[in-house]
């Protein structure tokens, strides 16, 4: 298949995928929202249903819209990534420069649905929380543990799903995420997906917001939706919170929620060839 | 196919869609209901499952009980709109009537299974915020393109459906509106449906409310369901809210749910040619 | 098939229903429960997955599980109730026995999973609701008015069901219970299902509770599951709300959730014979 | 088929459904978690899910990953486990040895997930509330009581799953397990699996903790995830809580969950014979 279809199809599910999930972060967090303090089962949902709808449009790719699905379906030994789409170094860049393409589109597209919102909002950590993840407790290592097993999951399960009869298309990886998220977003907020956090987190740092800092006051606040803090046993890697008063993308975070879910896929990957 | 009987269809589907999602916004927010303060996601599973309701009843029409999605569909280049029904100017009409007088027959059913609890509640806004929706920021422009691109996200998806295996039926569809509500109805309500929004604020003038205002005092009251605020940065097109002490279907923002949808769902008709 | 056979599976199917019904509402209820004040969603997915587990287990005489939905079959001129199962009065009154018994076991067996849960309740008015609807708004007219809506929709869709293709199984009828609840169960507590409310009733009426009233102190307890009152609006047939201090099974509601839900189903099936 | 692979699968499907099911107890209950206070849909949703999960993976076993979904399907008598499966002493053991295992090491890798968060958390009742079931009102004899009942509708409904049309794969099981757990759940936790308690309580005995107790000071705490006390109707093998300061795997109460289940399945599967 034409590698130009599969890019512009892994933009498109990717940034359906961003835009929704996003969206529901934006609706839960952002104070005037219809959505405020919608709970965290909410989220979960959210982002269940925008992977079940990034999923069908980007039908003509296989709907992999995660660099870590694509990469553990490489490291599964499968023949093709999607029907007649050969498994070459260059399909596998394509997949993924699609992928954080769309992902920077859709959170675009977000920022335009939550306009108002965004600027009516004081809590540049908020902003920052629609875009990006963070961990609850600032820990590097064990934020990559977490990260790693949830992805593990996700990849695993999905290369399981043509093993049991069932005719749920994109609702079984949509229901898998709505899981992951209930059971293993706790510590991280559940990038489990490369893309899914780099290509926002790039928006973010570009977009207009109305709080901006000046320039040269680079990289102070944490990340955390409901505020983060260095727990009691907090390893020697945890840095104090800031107040969150400036618009700062948290680039000292960001290799973690790209880092670890690679990882994690790529163990399925390889995984599911021993166990399946 | 007759085109009486796509009539019937689409007015009992759009009417069932009505009569459960107006329902369940009553019984979250009128105060002496069992589902008083269920929060964002019990409304946007109640709107869901309205959809699959309405999509289930209105089989012989293709159960599209959306206006936004039947001139999505005719947009994309479909042959017909559903089995043995030619798209045509008359066609698009008796769809689009259809489902205009079936979300106010909708509405005027909710009207009446909750017509005790319409009678106990004092807040007009919120009897209001039953039957049409409302945004959270007033800003026409802003309004307009949250429900463009909620309306879009639909109509895409839902035109990508049948690329993809799945058994989901009615389901498909009915997620991916609980999906949209979540993701993107923070700032508007998500109407992403013109006969949604258009039929019910129609009952809702015509209905009698017990409280109703006099003649005399049209216009004045703000509609969104949980207090409507022009924020700190809302542009020269928002109005300052009024107390809701008085009947007012709010006309002034009517065209906002019907615009918007058109647009998007023409929108992704449009981009499915190229796209799929 | 053998009459026997049909009346074993509705029983087993309605017992299973109100088993984990009856449950649901004794887990949210029930102050020393886990799930307690779990809000109005956790309730309507409960029921469910109730009508999807009793649908399940009573496959031999095609799980209606509900008089309404056997009237309604009855009432849309179809030719059998289930496959090599005719339609006569006998086997009519074979449902209908079968769901009563089973309702009335269903919530024998909900009360011994919560049989201490029960003991350590000092509300009768939360025991009462455990096993039988009551209104918010006492207003019987209105009360029988919801009740038939609720079902109509129930039976209508259900009947609607085999025109879409689609393999959720029973799983379509529960994300519509749980939808009818969400939106229309707000007024009465959607009993939607005479043996529902009356077998329950039955059974409240005649197992042991903790605080039960001397036989002499009869009929002055209202039911509503969080507090009932006659709305400002009420009719002449609203009576004042008792405290809650003496079990009592209110009786002089009990004949709203039995024919409101007949009334509805036998007009569903009528409605089907033009529509469908 | 091999019982080598037998064992691994459910190792793998046990341990799926323990690392997603502890993991969202954690998310709800250890303090700094983003899913704090979640609420209990999030908790049945979540052990849904992982039911889901661990189904799909443990495709070659048939999915089991329940010691009452075994020996009931022993005692339905049935002609094997799952396809080439044959029942027997030896394979039923592998069956069970290999839930045990994989239930202690899912418990160990959700541990890791949030590890930070176990050591940040103080109250040592929730720890162990993440890995082991407590009931809210202890009294053993109805305790085992309700963990029968659940069980056997769990079994009883999978039993008859294929009775019925439906292309739902492990959806169907997930979907039940959420109503279980949001209609029976309220007052043990609904372990409604032995190897889902044991195993995980085998692992908060071991697991390092960092408010270990003195190994001098065994066996004094409660279990109760909200706390726990003696009804006031409760029996006479009610225990009065202790304040939970010390490591306690509350191993009293241990052989409720793994004895309840048990006699669940098997009536389950006993009843199977002569209901299907």
């Amino acid at each position: 298949m034409d590698l130009g279809m599969i890019f512009v199809s892994e933009v498109l599910g990717t940034g359906m995928l961003i835009l929704l999930g996003a969206g529901v972060v934006a609706n839960v967090l952002l104070t005037k929202s219809k959505g405020f303090n919608g709970g965290w089962l909410l989220i979960n949902f959210g982002w269940g249903f925008a992977v079940m709808a990034g999923v069908f449009v980007a039908y003509k790719s296989g709907g992999h819209i995660n660099p870590a699905v694509t990469l553990g379906i490489w490291a599964s030994g499968a023949d093709e990534y999607a029907p007649e789409v050969a498994i070459t170094v260059g399909s596998t860049l394509v997949y993924l420069a699609g992928q954080l393409l769309g992902a920077f589109l859709g959170a675009c597209v977000a920022f335009l649905a939550y306009r108002k919102h965004f600027e009516a909002e004081p809590d540049e950590a908020k902003k920052l929380a629609v875009f990006a993840t963070g961990p609850e407790i600032r820990s590097y290592g064990w934020n990559v543990v977490t990260e790693v097993i949830g992805t593990f999951v996700l990849v695993l399960v999905v290369l399981s799903f043509a093993n049991t009869p069932h005719e749920l298309g994109p609702l079984a990886v949509a229901l898998l995420v709505v899981g992951i998220g209930a059971s293993l977003g706790g510590p991280t907020g559940y990038a489990i997906n490369p893309a899914r956090d780099l290509g926002p987190r790039i928006a973010h740092a570009l977009l207009p917001m109305s709080h901006k800092a000046p320039a040269r006051t680079p990289d102070l606040v944490g990340a955390g939706a409901s505020g983060e803090g260095a727990g009691p046993g907090a390893g020697g890697d945890a840095e104090p919170p800031l107040p969150a008063s400036r618009k700062n993308s948290d680039w000292r975070y960001a290799w973690v929620p790209v880092v670890g879910p690679f990882i994690g896929g790529i163990l399925a990957g390889v995984a599911s060839r021993f166990l399946f």
